[in-house]
């Protein structure tokens, strides 16, 4: 009986945490979005309360602090890109497929409109680039960690066999991101409907100048 | 006698005015530099006197809300792109030189730090991009205008010869803002100190890949 009492007890603290997780995934999610548009430091524990509808004390439990909040929001806006872009591309065959693949989720990302004020990362970026902290130091080091996956897809697609092994992969990784920060500050600023379709269209000339004839052909 | 109390009244008062002109560039110049790094909605009234060590009622006797210091700073920074970035650019012949020097003096104008926080209106684009609103507008309006400059001058080029006719100018003028951009961003964000050479190597080769026979050569 007392085992069983224990059992019981463990099973509803369980079910507190799972909820409380939740709870925490659904108030992350809203962040995402709302910092999208309106910035991180426009996050404050205040302003998530009344648009969420729950008390300060409420969001305080989940988050102790605004820096705090921004940090766990950084986080979920990896984790949502690495769903979105990262894992799907993975699913594409090594070398040029799946280097194209990481462009095409990338943009297609921002296109859908799954933040609502555009490209995260790009917000959070120019937000955060001339001041100092962790949120900074985060930031920064998720973007380079993206820049890196970004080279390693072109040195993969040379060691296919798909790309000159002329190409300094780095320079095409810096060229890639800036085209499609070139297309998020224009689709989002400038309301630029062709802003993606163009994107595509220059990063898929890029491709192909680079391309071998043992590349398996791009779209 | 009353004429010449008149002309000195009226020296006094011009005297006045154009140390008022003078207080007001200076104070913009100082909002300039702190919205590059701070983003423009940090720039309150108050932050401001208190950094330049003035009196909230004297700065509001030169701008009478946030909002309109918010537009004045706009201005002023477009003001110091044209000083810096046009003007310059404009002096070289028309064709392949004017359009290089375009893009040199622009990605010159961050790479000297010409404003602290690196470009003022990339972080001005990310932040307002979603707002609505008047300093959007503006902004939004003034990137336009930067953006057929730039086309007009590959237009200009190819009118002088110098520049492959069957290329589309608009392209060629978002592929060119959208690698500065991405220079700004590493080196503000990344600390990516090569970031500018990078940028110079991609768009000289980019222009030689597209510039004719008559073109005067490039750097």
């Amino acid at each position: 009986m007392l085992k069983t009492a224990h059992r019981v007890g463990r099973d509803v603290a369980a079910r507190r945490q799972d909820r409380g997780l939740r709870t925490r995934e659904a108030i992350l999610a809203w962040a995402v979005d709302l910092a999208s548009a309106d910035g991180l430091e426009g996050l404050t524990v205040g302003s998530l309360a009344e648009q969420l509808k729950m008390s300060k004390s409420g969001l305080f439990a989940h988050f102790g602090s605004k820096e705090e909040l921004q940090l766990a929001t950084v986080e979920k806006a990896r984790l949502i890109f690495i769903e979105k872009v990262t894992k799907p591309a993975i699913g594409a065959p090594k070398g040029m497929p799946r280097l194209w693949a990481m462009v095409d989720h990338w943009l297609a990302l921002v296109e859908k409109r799954v933040f609502r004020g555009g490209c995260f990362f790009s917000a959070a970026s120019f937000e955060f680039d001339s001041r100092k902290g962790v949120v900074h130091d985060r930031i920064a080091e998720i973007m380079r960690e993206w820049i890196e996956v970004l080279t390693r897809a072109v040195n993969e697609a040379q060691k296919a066999g798909h790309v000159d092994p002329k190409i300094d992969a780095s320079r095409l990784a810096f060229e890639i991101h800036a085209i499609a920060l070139g297309a998020h500050w224009a689709y989002q600023l400038l309301d630029d409907r062709r802003a993606y379709l163009r994107a595509r269209m220059i990063l898929l000339e890029k491709l192909r100048s680079i391309a071998t004839s043992a590349s398996p052909r791009l779209p």
